[in-house]
């Protein structure tokens, strides 16, 4: 399949050079900074542009995976095209791109993506939506190339999927670097911390997170919160720590 | 060496196994719920007993893993018994044996653990701690079987290593709960998250977790976040997001 992408971020440089693996075409590569187009460009051997009207009218496919917010926008400015055109943005309908194209759909791969590391694209859930059976047909058959988890989910369950995803994902990792601050402070390694985060995340494989709680709060053990409140810095960091225990708690009932 | 447990809680049970299957002698199993106490004991050839009146004043180490609240009275009514005392609490000090025994110490696996869930011991870090070094050399002796993994670390340290692993276990724990809630409302399979999850705690084994941050939160996509808070169901869950969003954001600056 002929792809062009549009944007050269974390998801993108992921899903490009997942279809580039797995024998499709890399047209072209666009991004508002030539530098990030280049990157990607070079790693898919695609060509580089950086002004929407430089792209290629004649694709099979194109892909927008750029900052949510900036979406609207670069649909308004695409020039006319042919083909599908998709994004991959969890929390964003795929009627956005109806006024352009009455071909659209939605790629959305349920992973946590970094450029310098490296994922196993064939299990990660890819979720696809398409504006027409012909549309859904074209997605099946790419998505189906890159992995064997692929499920339909309309738009509107899709964004919840994608707000379940924030706690699971970015409000996880932020719990990570907060341990990471209490650590480095006290001169502890936080790689001493690695079994632990491995094997909380291992459980839930098994049972359910409700089942899988344990800690003061669980127990609702009042004088280790009050310890722990009494060593945390700032204001910030104990309401933080009462709010999630509270949450727990009632959680537990 | 000959061991006595006192409790018979999620801790108790591995360790005690644990020092069971490296060869040690379990005693005796305390506990205030006789059940409780019988079905370690069966576990680990040992004698159930539920009053503190009734534990051998013979054994070598005295293992108190109760909850951090009962502690102090379970070491006040204790009867004497020679050995070496220790606890496996994080936020607690070893002094809290003085009064009763010179001869004390912490043994504390930085761990989450379910009775229902088997753990490779011996990848376990350990933290320990000793009155003197007689006590320390018993419990190096002891771990030693247990784990390749053992750190000495003061009182004064291991409450911030607790600290820092509630926020790195039970807390991020707590987000999979209410990642499970909003998926499951939506009767969308909580496993479709497993292999975000698993990535999600993966990546930090090879970069900072500052580093691995990702999500509407750190771009400080404002229209993803207003998004979010308009499908969370009630004041609580949006106040957490909100101030989890806010401390991510603050900490990408």
């Amino acid at each position: 399949m002929n792809i062009v992408f549009i944007g050269a971020g974390n998801l993108a440089t992921h899903l490009a050079e997942a279809c580039r693996a797995a024998g499709h075409t890399i047209v072209q590569v666009y991004s508002r900074t030539m530098e990030n187009a280049a990157l990607l460009a070079a790693r898919t051997g695609a060509e580089a542009v950086n002004e929407l009207a430089q792209i290629s009218p004649a694709a099979q496919l194109y892909i927008f995976s750029v900052k949510d917010d900036a979406l609207p926008s670069v649909v308004q400015e695409m020039p006319h095209a042919g083909g599908v055109w998709v994004h991959t943005a969890g929390s964003l309908p795929m009627q956005l791109f109806a006024a352009r194209n009455a071909k659209h759909g939605v790629i959305y791969p349920l992973q946590t993506f970094s450029k310098q590391r490296k994922v196993d694209f064939t299990t990660i859930p890819v979720f696809i939506e398409g504006s027409n059976s012909a549309v859904i047909h074209l997605l099946e058959e790419l998505v189906g190339t890159l992995t064997r988890n692929i499920h339909y989910l309309s738009g509107d369950k899709r964004r919840y999927l994608h707000l379940a995803a924030v706690y699971a994902c970015n409000f996880v990792n932020h719990m990570y670097t907060l341990a990471s601050e209490i650590t480095e402070k006290e001169e502890i390694s936080f790689d001493v911390l690695i079994p632990l985060i491995l094997e909380t995340a291992s459980k839930v494989t098994e049972m359910p997170p409700r089942a899988a709680q344990t800690g003061p709060a669980v127990r609702f053990d009042k004088e280790v919160m009050q310890h722990h409140l009494s060593l945390l810095p700032d204001d910030r960091m104990r309401e933080l720590y009462t709010l999630i225990s509270t949450s727990i708690h009632q959680h537990s009932l």
